[in-house]
């Protein structure tokens, strides 16, 4: 698989806005767009850091993969996601390594890319994105 | 705070040499630095993505930090380190704005950094390092 860099690293919080002090005042990165993600029931506020992007993931639903990956874990860091040039090609190759997928196939995310989540239970725990 | 880019992700696992085959042969990433940090009590392992390296945590011991993350919440993502040019000023700062601190001051880590942990308590569940 050909990564070329992390593209965003998710981070699952019970509120963007709470978080945004610490974001802002503290680390001194700059939100420069909000938006709700609806299918997976979450807003998403983006910061850049380097090359890659800090996603805060704020449930909108109980029913949000996010507000019951709180309420297990707590708020931290969700997934880990890498910029490919394919997503599909990179999906594809993963599966025939055995990898087990959750997304088969690209669909859009935030900020209009194409993504593909890895099983947590293939990448020892890290939930792994795949996106352009 | 003036971070440059995310440094590493550190990575909690059981067992380095079972996640080799996932990093460099699904991820196509290379290892290419296995050291162990004795007083953290951890073997680490990099790999280099873009800006970032990945940075596999395995506990040398059962009182590590690390296998008692494992023990508790199972293998995954154990912290993000910001790389800042002055981690003794970012401490200072990161203080004076209410964070809490894991170190004082900076210590010597992993391929000879300087580095310092802030408190997950005050960074909304990140267990987050600076470093340079």
């Amino acid at each position: 698989m050909d990564i070329s860099h992390i593209e965003h690293i998710g981070i699952a919080v019970k509120s963007i806005a709470d978080n945004l002090p610490y974001y802002e005042n503290v680390l001194g990165m700059k939100c420069y767009n909000i938006e709700e993600v609806a299918d997976q029931k979450v807003k998403t506020a983006f910061f850049k850091v380097g090359q890659t992007k800090i996603e805060l993931l704020e449930p909108t639903s109980d029913e949000s993969t996010i507000a019951k990956f709180i309420e297990k874990r707590g708020e931290g860091v969700h997934h880990i996601a890498f910029a490919v040039p394919d997503v599909a090609a990179a999906l594809a190759e993963a599966e025939s390594k055995g990898v087990q997928l959750i997304d088969k196939a690209p669909r859009k995310g935030a900020e209009g890319l194409n993504i593909a989540f890895l099983h947590p239970k293939s990448t020892h725990g890290v939930l792994t994105e795949l996106c352009m």
